[in-house]
């Protein structure tokens, strides 16, 4: 089994040319039983977000918006049904994938992937955060194209305990990507995308200064003072896997990008309330951004 | 909207009994559409493991052994289907819950099950994390209830990050339980189950030190040092949620309990390569060992 520099990208582990066979535990795939190249050989763009039915509904606007033949008899496949801890769906040169939530179920599936492409032998992947978060200073419906994303102490990296020891990894994303899918927004479009700075937590309640959690030890006005001052730093929304997804692409060298729309503006308020018919057109709004994207430079456009 | 100690639990969040409506976004529920004493008020056992189709297993089993009728036409129901993030099914006043992978995604269910007790009004509520896990110097497949829950440092703490500022919550487990639990094992199993601590890492494969992620930095011999390291210091497994299941759980004054079997022994192997026939059996047996527990409790033995 071949390592090294030679599909595109990184995998920057020298064990994995020892391994007879690699199992994909978490993804339901294998080396020895599975043709990985001949089923995923093709893939350009992977599309990744926290829920498996909105990776699912991305998979069918894709599908449409791709013109991705789908043959009579036939539907749109999870690969991972059943067995994988994620759901997974393949779309011509496109694979949607849910990461579920948090920094560590999307480590588990950003390892899995990047091998599963290595060992696919994609070459030029590109591979996109399409998500939901909690906007600073914005109306809720704005989508968030990340220019920097930051941990939670305002700072660039991806932290890891490696045996024993912490290490700090660099978070970085590709700023010509954010801007050409920045590009991809039109004054026609009855929302706004803005470049900005995100903030990564690893809680949904106490590390987003929510009031509304069970357990909550501060003040309104310490938690109204923590957010503006995370919107003077630059932070436009706050999400739960920016850090590590930019520094894992970054590390094994593949180009990333964040997109997320806001579902909430955290100056006004902690809960999630709107319906879920203005949600459902919410979370549509950066799959259609993408949707461009991947559209001009699959050159249909 | 009451707060306090008065459910057998205690919510520490003063915002809470301002609040006029609470939207559990990530489990589907609210106050104000939903009748929660109505629904959930029986419910004195939580069982929550990271994999929905593992909790619908648990769900049917308990099903069983608890003799909980269905009436005929009907079927157990996910109660999350399609809206929540997380698999949710009520087997009498059983609650199986599935939580995802990793701390982030336990710590949103929990905040949310918390606040779904207490506006339930449940009292004396155990709640058991029933799991998966790398074993270390155990024979694959054997049961480990948690006496001590470490983070990555073997530090028995949960830290957050609030406001900015690093905070180090105590991971206290409930040692009658454990033992309690661990009481429930029996010689005529094909199985041992045995009390150790347990590592909580956030991620599966270098915090894991395993060899056979996309990226890893060490060496095989820096591998095994640091097992037996952990293996000196009482830990028999490592997983990806006990550190904050065990701090969240102390923090509300609920019992907590973390109950895994291990489906690989890392000081022989980094890859879960078992058959899917032997997995499932594996992850019967702490379900086994629960069911026995949960029935011991009901006065139903």
């Amino acid at each position: 089994m071949a390592s090294g520099r030679n599909h595109g990208f990184h995998i920057p582990n020298p064990h994995i040319r020892e391994m007879e066979q690699d199992v994909l535990y978490h993804i339901a795939l294998e080396t020895k039983s599975h043709d990985l190249p001949a089923m995923f050989g093709n893939v350009k763009f992977v599309c990744v977000g926290g829920s498996p039915n909105r990776m699912k509904h991305l998979a069918d606007y894709l599908q449409e918006q791709l013109h991705v033949e789908i043959p009579a008899g036939m539907t749109l496949c999870n690969l991972g049904k059943g067995k994988a801890r994620y759901a997974m769906y393949k779309v011509g040169p496109v694979l949607c994938v849910s990461h579920g939530m948090g920094v560590p179920s999307l480590s588990i599936l950003l390892h899995e992937l990047f091998k599963l492409l290595f060992h696919a032998k994609c070459k030029d992947v590109t591979i996109i955060r399409v998500g939901t978060s909690g906007g600073i200073g914005l109306d809720p419906g704005t989508v968030v194209v990340t220019e920097e994303a930051l941990n939670t102490f305002l700072e660039p990296y991806y932290t890891q305990v490696i045996l024993g020891k912490e290490t700090k990894k660099p978070s970085v994303l590709d700023r010509g990507l954010a801007e050409a899918i920045l590009g991809c927004s039109s004054p026609k479009d009855n929302f706004k995308t803005v470049l900005g700075k995100t903030m990564c937590a690893n809680d949904f309640y106490e590390e987003q200064a929510r009031l509304d959690g069970a357990v909550c030890t501060f003040t309104e006005k310490e938690k109204m003072d923590y957010l503006h001052e995370l919107y003077a730093a630059g932070v436009r929304n706050i999400e739960m896997e920016a850090v590590a997804f930019a520094a894992m692409c970054h590390r094994v060298n593949i180009k990333g990008a964040v997109v997320c729309v806001t579902l909430v503006n955290r100056l006004k308020g902690d809960q999630v309330t709107a319906t879920n018919e203005i949600m459902r057109e919410y979370q549509r709004r950066p799959q259609r951004i993408v949707g461009r994207y991947i559209r001009q430079q699959l050159g249909l456009d």
